[in-house]
């Protein structure tokens, strides 16, 4: 029995296979892919041939090997050749960058946004950055399109802002602005900032290799990217993850979304800085110095942490509950938090999680760093490629 | 370029997709066939004859056509003789069902689960009413597999039973003592209640066509089955969903997995009938009864149900800021709770719930009733039959 377009479907789900693990992976012998994929050595062969003239990945003997006999050719991704601008819109500052195939960051770009920056403004020095950086692309370069990260809640089926307290956004067409600033052809999708740094850690970061992994991100408010059964959950519209705003103190302060005692005013920027006695700063290194002072003995400092630190176990337990992951990953000023507080956090976690749904999880710092918005927001443009590398 | 193996796994996967429509949505012409599965006229064809010679579906002429011209055949499961046992273990009862491919239910059985009865108790009645089925099963009728729901937190590997306090278990291997029980070579998967009644809602229920599913059980604990980006939500153990404990009156009452304030000690049955005067009953009648005289007037119970309600408000919008769902399911007790304080659950959740994660959300009873435990079971066990039916 024949099915109608099956062999050719099939065809190019194999070359999606193998460039997404050597895009993952980076460099892997021929050999190796063999093992990997589950193909034979003649189909490997001639889907790398496919994907070599298609210009996706180079191939080259290795240059040294511990083996006698002939050595197995090591394809890699042509990182120089096939691209995506990856965009990021932050608290404050805009980013931009040229992203190769396989991850590699081959040029980048920032300027600072100042509070009250609205979303033309701010989508205009990106649209600025990446018009500079097509000028230098070198001949022979293909981009595969455009990625954006926003620090905000985003509308999966067309960029557009609906809420990002933290920029001070309602309602901004962010994907349509830049879209039309941008011009040309290429595809632009738009993501969640924590989003896509869990995409981008459960790629090739500190969550390699796990399935089900919560990425929390914080600085004024606090997010989260969850990848739950190896696929991201991010819900009906795309807004899922917001788990800065779930109450867990009821009779809390006011949050600023007009509930009380969401998460996030008890383990934001806010409260550490409210607490630590300087409630007149703000930002990132606010929050840097509250650390710094409390590892020097500063006992307002250490009682702030001590109580961001429960409170942030107290819902890393509620969430382990619910997802029973095998990491936790703490990023923007979270980081800096949890590598103060992590007996807190544990402590409160191991009284809130149930035994079952806490015993394999680890708690860990990102790897990737500030790039990892950058690196998840060239996937969002990479995803479409490694579905078909053929597509046009 | 031939690629191994594919032509015979693309047959295989478009067998299974074939079957998989026909399971859930039940008779079905060839020609609409044809156009939902996006596969041309002769391979349904060839689709449909193939698994017919494997006894899976029939073909007949239908009964009626309102059109002109020769009737499109019309395609339905074979659900007298292709069947899994459903089995399921309540905190009051164990039910026994032999469930035929398409989700209809063609026999069951139960009976009573007293009080501290013990995993190895539990499964001899099972056991017992498996083999009574087996008995009359029709001469050329043919089981799948067995599926098992616990009221617990499982363990996916091996359907360890790692916790299930509203049953009284801790670590019973209850999968391993069925499997001793029932013998044979049948294939047995054990899942938790609140999952498969999701897997169930979602398949043929009141979230048929949702993506992303909450469904609430509620009796003396509280439990979820999530479905997120149309996959099932269980964490790296198998353990998520524990929405019960979730914290979220860190100064409330003590729970009984050792943590305070989970959702439960809000929600669940104990804090109704406590509030409304009732603290010495227990049990589904007992919650009836306040909903009844709530309904009837009686203040204190009206009081205990805002009160609930309220709490019930507060964590749905917890996790539809997490989850950005379409459809939240209130199953068990919940549902009679629900019934009569929907106002306050709604408003609860509007205030606590961010308008884009909410805005697309539907509140829903279960359209299965206590049946999706038993039809959800046996997914559990035709799974393995829809992913590949040529399968042995």
């Amino acid at each position: 029995m024949r099915v109608g377009p099956s062999q050719e479907e099939v065809r190019r789900h194999n070359l999606g296979t193998l460039l997404r693990y050597v895009h993952v992976h980076g460099a892997t012998s021929r050999a190796e892919l063999t093992s990997r994929l589950g193909l034979n050595r003649s189909t490997i062969g001639a889907l790398t041939a496919e994907l070599i003239s298609a210009g996706l990945v180079s191939e080259a003997v290795p240059k040294q090997t511990r083996r006698a006999g002939r050595p197995s050719l090591v394809v890699r991704p042509e990182s120089e050749l096939v691209f995506a601008y990856a965009l990021s819109i932050e608290v404050d500052r805009v980013r931009a960058a040229r992203v190769g195939l396989g991850g590699r960051i081959l040029e980048q770009h920032e300027s600072r946004r100042p509070p009250g920056m609205g979303a033309d403004e701010a989508v205009e020095p990106l649209a600025r950055f990446v018009r500079a950086m097509r000028d230098r692309v070198p001949g022979g370069a293909r981009c595969v399109g455009s990625g954006l990260a926003v620090a905000g809640m985003v509308r999966r089926e067309d960029g557009m802002v609906r809420l990002a307290p933290t920029i001070g956004w309602v309602e901004e067409p962010v994907g349509a602005a830049l879209r039309a600033e941008l011009g040309g052809p290429d595809r632009l999708i738009v993501g969640n900032h924590a989003d896509v740094c869990a995409l981008a850690e459960h790629a090739r970061g500190a969550a390699v290799g796990c399935d089900n992994v919560i990425y929390l991100y914080g600085d004024v408010g606090v997010g989260a990217g969850i990848v739950a059964g190896g696929r991201r959950v991010t819900g009906h519209g795309g807004y899922g993850g917001e788990v800065g705003h779930m109450v867990v103190n009821p009779y809390g302060r006011p949050c600023d979304c007009g509930s009380r005692g969401c998460w996030e005013t008890e383990i934001g920027e806010h409260a550490l800085l409210h607490l630590s006695g300087r409630g007149d700063r703000t930002g990132r290194d606010a929050v840097l110095a509250v650390v710094d002072a409390a590892v020097r003995g500063d006992s307002q400092a250490q009682h702030a942490l001590r109580h961001v630190g429960d409170w942030i176990g107290l819902g890393v337990g509620n969430l382990v509950n619910i997802f029973n992951p095998e990491v936790v990953i703490f990023g923007g000023t979270l980081r800096d938090v949890y590598l103060v507080a992590a007996a807190q956090i544990r402590s409160r976690l191991n009284a809130v999680g149930l035994p079952a749904c806490r015993e394999h999880v680890r708690l860990r710092t990102p790897e990737l760093g500030a790039d990892a918005a950058l690196i998840g927001a060239a996937e969002l443009a990479f995803d479409h490629l490694l579905d078909d590398p053929l597509v046009s």
